[in-house]
């Protein structure tokens, strides 16, 4: 089985109130990729700038992600600086610059055209829909999305969910786009409008599988010490698809698997920088996590 | 086994989003006893007024309440009057009439003294400690508390804390106490002040265990239609402690179940107004409750 990604790939300036990182390696694609490479074959669509550091790409190499679809094109990688709250849960954007994302046109190479599952990372919907056009019959589409394209492409957005199975979004940007604070009653609402699973992301407090057998809950792993949230959401997606596609099958079974390692992955990439965490990870580690998932949640009959 | 509990009993006036009610039954001890007596004995330590009416006498009969402790006193019964958020998370307290809780004094009767569990529901921490001194040790010191204690009594609430064995408090609350963020860390510090048990209530978000095990998630049960949340956090108390006095014994494995059967009956409670769907409650609604509080956590190993 395989994953095509398209998303962003970025250099990230981050603030949180303990610590500063320049240039850090970031974007959704970025760090979609590399944590699906713990369980599947990932093969990325994006584009960077001649700026973009040779050891990124080698840290790419080095977790077999196919680049043959990362375009590297004149001109400067997309930049995003953002600072953490106290909290560690609310940021505020500093800075954007598109660079050579503003002109980016996604192509999706002749060798990627057979692909199981399509992750379309957090990037303009515009963009979604076009790599949606050129990949012929996915079999399982998945689809992220952020609160600024809700604002400002809500037409288009809604013409990829349309075509979505596995829709994920946070608390906020759910109630948001329904106009429902329940979010139940807002998963049952996406559920009509095309994707078969709705999974909202909830931050600290975990995530929540909506599908046509119920509802599932994850907590949010306890981690003592978040040093920084970027990416958490995309990492989550990593193991959430990285599962599924390693499995080869979408259950209602298999997602409530595929959003613990999601919720595992996530939790791990919190714990340092930007990729840190990630580089050194194993998979014994991963999978003593989710072990202790299964210690955090459960409990006997009576 | 036999439960006791103290804290206020009210009449409150709620105003929804939807609806509004006037002097409906209410207060910690009502919404604890009424909810505890699901499980096991439970005897009241309170003061109403003249006011009270009677038919609330007859509902606390009817669920077997003890109600040799309940002082009734010239005067009127403590009023509380809020109102909810559209979102139904937030409330503002529109009136407080303490009432004849100003001059209360508990007075624990002798048919109470040996007690297994010790219930200090919400209530001034100068109280709970005067119940402390008079009843001769309890097996088992639950307390409950609220923001505004620990605003204006904080060291009586610490002198209570001393001597509590499971600690119930709210997320913002211990975040309070602790001035700390993170929700583990704050429980883990608790624990290092007295009590061997920390629960934090987060919510729609569940509820949080943390013992020298380790840490234990419930999530909140997703009810569509909340109609009033006042109490839930008394209710879920009652769940909790009225489960572990049936079983009788404290253990990481009771409360993990205790906590399951807490959120359970506060799942029920925020479905109609002020006491009204624990009067038509049955324990065989609870028990399938119980058993769909696993169904929505549960996950396979991989």
């Amino acid at each position: 089985m395989s994953i095509l990604v398209v998303g962003s790939v970025a250099l990230d300036t981050i603030e949180t109130p303990f610590a500063k990182r320049e240039d850090a390696l970031g974007g959704s694609a970025m760090y979609f990729s590399i944590g699906a490479s713990f369980f599947s074959d990932v093969r990325l669509v994006g584009v960077v700038g001649t700026d973009f550091p040779e050891d990124a790409i080698a840290l790419l190499r080095k977790h077999n992600v196919d680049i043959t679809g990362l375009q590297q094109v004149e001109g400067k990688t997309f930049r995003w600086s953002g600072r953490y709250h106290m909290d560690m849960n609310r940021r505020d954007t500093l800075d954007t610059q598109l660079n050579v994302l503003e002109e980016f046109s996604p192509v999706i190479p002749d060798t990627y055209q057979s692909t199981d599952f399509l992750f379309l990372a957090n990037i303009h919907p515009t963009l979604q829909l076009d790599v949606l056009s050129q990949v012929p019959e996915p079999e399982y589409v998945i689809t992220d999305t952020m609160n600024l394209w809700i604002d400002t492409t809500l037409d288009d957005l809604w013409k990829v969910i349309k075509q979505t199975d596995i829709m994920l979004m946070s608390d906020s940007e759910i109630r948001q786009l329904t106009g429902e604070t329940n979010l139940l009653i807002a998963g049952k609402q996406l559920l009509e409008k095309g994707p078969g699973y709705v999974i909202i992301k909830k931050g600290e407090h975990g995530a929540m599988l909506v599908d046509a057998e119920g509802v599932f809950f994850a907590p949010g792993f306890p981690v003592e010490d978040i040093v920084d949230p970027t990416g958490a959401g995309d990492v989550f997606a990593a193991g959430l698809v990285g599962y599924l596609d390693k499995v080869g099958a979408v259950t209602d079974k298999t997602l409530r698997q595929a959003v613990i390692y999601g919720s595992t992955l996530a939790s791990f990439n919190v714990e340092d920088f930007s990729l840190d965490r990630l580089k050194t990870l194993t998979m014994g580690e991963i999978k003593e996590r989710y072990r202790m998932f299964k210690q955090i949640t459960q409990f006997e009959s009576e």
